[in-house]
């Protein structure tokens, strides 16, 4: 393994430990056990190390196809949730991410259009199937598409900043689900209790 | 008005214009034809301005009794939108904010608890007029408040990454309803179309 992937590797595990403010460029160094300049020789600023670990997780990313059974979503939900815990690092401040990189800010955009036609792929796949009820009037699943990225981008976010000062913990399986069941047609609701609540 | 207010309400005034990462101590000196020093003098970092800006949003603010019937839900649901649009420079990245000041991280900490109390009350008043359903599971509108509390915390930090290259808009109102009007109860459905629908 070269010096530069060597590096990168170090500091996604340190951004994960520590998070991304709490890791410095010393700190990097300190832990290889290289000089400073020779970390900043590979990468000049710990802006452009979180953009390559960025652009390296969007590499290994492969778009979902959208469910079309309640099986399938309850796996996108479970996998969305365990994406958020492993990359809390960059999840818990996205935000603060996309401002200090133009690429970050790109990636997430094209995420976030992809991220939105797979939600509408899914409430149109789930409506074809008899699973969830017809729209109540018109657009309600798009706002309602809009609501469930809310809560799965920014999940790590506000999981981070209720983490010492909010004693019960709310899923965000049981988030998400509280949104959709209210949906389900009496079939859904069948299929639901008998393949997805007996597991949860 | 004595010199620290003066530089306060300007600071405020840009931030709302350009962002918080859009100004620097530099411009705050130079639209009140100070030096820099001058602004030293009272705030010696920008942190330090922001922070005082938030203290005093946080003086005016008060605490809104929880909602008793669909038609204060829709007035709440109106100023939480104005609320998000008017401090976008705030709610836009209250994350950052959050990491580079710890009495912001405080006073969200405490308008989160604030908030998760004012929409559980909001939900049992709302179920005990029979106008939302009853639980269909346990913790059901926990989850759900949950939920809520994200869209509504998070709408001007996603509004503001979508704007250049989402084009068709969402409102907070249309997503907001778009979790609630499938809990309303047939009476709650009548009312809705009644009162609010009408005049959205």
């Amino acid at each position: 393994m070269n010096r530069k992937q060597e590096i990168l590797n170090l500091a996604r595990r340190l951004f994960a430990e520590k998070g991304y403010n709490g890791v410095s460029m010393r700190d990097i160094a300190e832990s290889l056990r290289i000089s400073v300049g020779n970390v900043t020789y590979y990468f000049k600023r710990k802006e452009e190390l979180i953009e390559a670990i960025v652009l390296d997780m969007q590499k290994e990313y492969k778009p979902r196809p959208a469910p079309q059974t309640l099986g399938e979503l309850a796996e996108l939900i479970v996998h969305i949730q365990e994406l958020q815990e492993q990359l809390a690092f960059y999840f818990g401040h996205r935000t603060q991410l996309a401002q200090v990189s133009a690429k970050i800010n790109e990636i997430q955009i094209r995420m976030l259009r992809e991220n939105k036609i797979l939600w509408q792929r899914t409430f149109q796949n789930l409506s074809l199937a008899g699973l969830i009820k017809k729209e109540d009037y018109p657009h309600q699943y798009d706002h309602l598409c809009k609501a469930l990225r809310m809560v799965t981008m920014y999940w790590s976010e506000l999981s981070k900043l209720e983490a010492e000062s909010f004693p019960e913990k709310v899923e965000l399986k049981e988030c998400v689900w509280g949104m959709v069941i209210p949906l389900l047609t009496d079939e859904g609701r069948k299929l639901y209790e008998r393949e997805i609540a007996v597991k949860a």
